[in-house]
């Protein structure tokens, strides 16, 4: 597959959704869409499509439109959802058990295969079907699971210390729910992805108001 | 203020991100910032921050740059973080129990009122500190709270069916963290904010795999 040396972040951003709305689209039985109808669908314009998709070669044809199940699976290739990953959760808390309750892991192509958490004396406790070690085992567990990415869902005060602990152990992503800007002694060595839960509910609060102002 | 009328998604997106910034260089004491910068920091232009406020007025100075503080409470304004919003969660497990316990509602603008529970018999629990009222008084709750959002953190099963009574008795806006789309009956009452989990850990995987096809 072609991949152009720089994508934008933008296209970046834009990529999983389009996954998502693909996915639903192949689940609800249809099989091709005009680039037109799939644009309404994604909330943009056909031409963006056209353009963010030739970043990586030739999708949908002139006069067909797009192949939803092949233009699917080649988003999933692009997003590297067909490359087995495997990720571990550290932090047991409310967040860390509802992630791994309620978050389809392998549906979004990861493997998860543990759980650490600071409390001692957890040695082969399963919380929902997941083994759950302490943390301070860490690193020989990690040695011996080889994740890809860690869901770091612990305490703040203690967040950057894990998460330097998660690089030197050979970690290549972290998903960071802890809120805090993470404090990363080597940070070429890791990628980050913060999640924001404030920037949405900050852009739910401006919709509410500008409707209001509407008034 | 100045409010055109209107305003692009991708600027919705990015002024709760701007917000956040701003928000730490004010805390970091910091009082006045270049507009070259202020976009090193935000990771964008300086044309494309002047361009995203001009919607909204006129902000920083020619020569001076920004005033932090000032820049933080216009675009707290913006996004309508100084009216006082109330909010309730609908859904009392490990996430919306996670979300009650660390998330900032105060900080983002938002007053939490109460939780609602599926479990009956809870009238007058308290979680966190929070009163957690059963599902099934909902309508009599929020008759007297009048909250503007409802956090929707339910089972997927009930999700749909739950944010239809909200829209019902009054709410203006739903964060759907149930990650389905909802099925809403008059969608022109209710400004609906979807997170997707999904979203932000598959821009992870396509990070590591982009850096891992450099080698």
């Amino acid at each position: 597959m072609k991949r152009d040396k720089h994508i934008s972040e933008a296209v970046i951003r834009r990529l999983p959704r389009y996954y998502r709305h693909l996915d639903n689209l192949h689940y609800d039985g249809i099989t091709r869409i005009s680039s037109q109808k799939l644009a309404d669908v994604l909330g943009c314009t056909a031409s963006q499509i056209r353009q963010d998709l030739s970043c990586f070669g030739e999708f949908g044809q002139q006069g067909y439109g797009y192949n939803v199940s092949r233009l699917r699976a080649e988003i999933a290739s692009i997003l590297g959802m067909d490359r087995g990953r495997h990720c571990v959760v550290v932090g047991m808390g409310n967040l860390g058990r509802a992630l791994v309750r309620n978050f389809p892991f392998s549906a979004n192509g990861f493997i998860l295969d543990a759980g650490f958490d600071l409390i001692e004396d957890q040695e082969g406790k399963n919380t929902f079907g997941l083994p759950v070690y302490p943390a301070e085992d860490l690193e020989r567990h990690l040695a011996r699971l080889k994740p890809d990415v860690a869901v770091l869902v612990t305490p703040r005060s203690v967040a950057s210390q894990m998460a330097n602990r998660l690089v030197t152990a050979g970690i290549k992503g972290i998903w960071n729910f802890t809120n805090i800007e993470l404090n990363i002694d080597e940070p070429e060595k890791v990628i980050l992805e913060n999640v924001h839960f404030s920037d949405s509910l900050l852009s739910l609060s401006y919709r509410i108001t500008a409707e209001e102002l509407k008034k």
